[in-house]
């Protein structure tokens, strides 16, 4: 057969604030023949969508600072977690028209190698194929595994989620209130509090009108502060949580993309004997992955737990999604649909 | 018998950065008529001892600023953990003889009235009684508790800790000895260095004239790191944790008396999974203050636990045993030695 294009959204140019669509990331074509290409003993996927999450940003860095996750490299494409459908394999685990989840790179045909960063999704509750990077994939396992490991919540106890609407935020915030709590949660628009509404938080505000402060001394003290936004929103919840208070420390998005600004209000950690846990996924599937794959899917097949996506049509327009979860403009989970089956 | 002259350290003055002794506390004399004053219902006790603490400085504002303990009142002597003897008593609790400990003015004499925050000491090992007020008392309590509960230490970690040799600092360096932990602490001169080194720390330095981030950097990663300092040690620390360190928050005394600093790289928190506990002793009385009490008079007395004291003589220095523990020229545990039994 011919080749075909490969379209790839490559890392071009590290950003100073926010990632520009364009120049940040730039969509490039190779020509690739997938009935020849070489597997070297890895397999050949079909990439069906790609996730889009805030600590991208993150790699987005010159290299030469350190930090968790390397830096992503100039020239090459972006990477995230991804659905795909195998085409060819060289590895009995990964079957022609298996669907498998992992990081891969923003490219619409890939060869994936390292077995173990990939895992054949058993489709059983037959969800849509991009819940696997959303609700039921790494953004729900940051939910899931962080609220069991870190919260300690208890009936009755107040929480607040900032970033609440946002793909981990609205899975925290149903968690709770499965647990019997009192949810305080913000977003940055009137949709996404509307939204809120509508997965049962008790307090939904938009902290671009309404002051963080105001509501959390009106609504607090807090038992339990989701933290997916760091700096001045930290800064807040430190100031009107109860003592003993858990800090879940998932995100600090106020600082991926310009000066950060650190809580000055650090001492009341020791004053409240607040605990802070910060936490990756990555650390916590030893954990909960099983107890996840088992209840997660049946909790969103049926309803029980509510999701939303927003999905970005085409790899070309992937740095818009990019783009997106950083300004917060993104309405439910950011998903890049690469191709269809 | 004829009214005797009753010294107070009274708080006189809001500091603006460090506590100026006959500025922010002046030394006064009242008359008291020790077998006539009225009791009611309480004991009236002889100071022979108070403590300095650096915590106190946060007391030391307008009380309409929020914080976890109450505000020093103007006028009003500066009160602090204390040891004293009874003199007169009309609570059967607390008899004529006894010496008692708990959180008293800054006075020669005083009447003590509410019983369940003073406790007689029944002193088995024969401790000086200003051990009491040390390693004995609210200083080591703290180093006890927060290290059972919070460094989920394990045999062949690293551990930081900064003001190691201070009243807590040089207990915890010890703790972590015990534990089978290697030992970094650090010191602001190269008296409290030697120090360190004959209480075991396995390495010891002059944070003033050595840097924390080279030292770290060397002996580092930390597993765990016990915080007396915040700020841009706390920074350091943060940048040469291991993944999954306990950060065990028990001061931070480089924000008491000006302007916070506090870390610019706390999305690290997030990155190495780690976990921040702050804690006042006061919260964890009820679960070890038992087993303190069991356990470390005995540790003490049979000097498998050192500790040393820098004694202040007279009540009317005071304000100096004040600043000392702010600007950390005080040697071992600052006491104030107000009276001869």
């Amino acid at each position: 057969m011919a080749p075909v294009k490969n379209g790839q959204l490559i890392f071009n140019e590290i950003p100073e604030t926010y990632p520009i669509p364009g120049k940040t990331t730039k969509y490039v074509e190779k020509d690739i023949d997938l009935d020849t290409v070489s597997l070297n003993g890895g397999f050949l996927v079909k990439v069906l969508a790609l996730s889009s999450d805030p600590y991208l940003r993150g790699r987005m860095r010159d290299p030469s600072e350190p930090s968790y996750m390397p830096a992503f490299k100039l020239g090459e494409p972006i990477e995230a977690h991804g659905v795909a459908k195998v085409l060819r394999s060289e590895n009995p685990k990964f079957k022609v028209g298996d669907h498998v989840v992992g990081v891969m790179p923003y490219e619409k045909y890939t060869i994936l190698k390292d077995e173990s960063e990939f895992m054949v999704v058993d489709n059983t509750e037959k969800l849509s194929w991009t819940t696997f990077i959303g609700a039921a994939g790494m953004p729900g396992q940051t939910a899931y595994y962080g609220w069991k490991e870190h919260a300690d919540a208890k009936k009755g106890e107040t929480c607040f989620v900032s970033a609440g609407a946002g793909a981990v935020g609205s899975l925290v915030v149903q968690f709770a209130k499965m647990d019997g709590l009192k949810v305080i949660a913000s977003a940055g628009s009137d949709d996404k509090v509307a939204y809120l509404k509508e997965i049962g938080a008790d307090v939904a505000f938009n902290y671009k009108t309404t002051s963080t402060e105001e509501v959390l001394k009106k609504e607090g003290p807090i038992q339990v502060y989701w933290d997916n936004v760091g700096g001045q929103t930290l800064q807040a919840a430190i100031d009107y949580a109860d003592i003993g208070a858990r800090f879940v420390e998932c995100g600090m998005i106020s600082g991926y993309n310009g000066e950060q600004n650190p809580p000055k209000n650090m001492m009341m950690i020791i004053g409240k004997s607040l605990r802070l846990s910060g936490f990756l996924v990555g650390h916590l599937h030893y954990k909960y992955k099983e107890e996840f794959y088992r209840t997660m899917p049946k909790l969103l097949a049926s309803g029980k737990v509510k999701f939303r996506e927003d999905i970005t049509k085409g790899l070309e327009n992937g740095g818009d999604a990019l783009l997106a979860v950083q300004k917060g403009t993104n309405v439910g989970k950011a998903i890049i649909l690469v191709a269809d089956e």
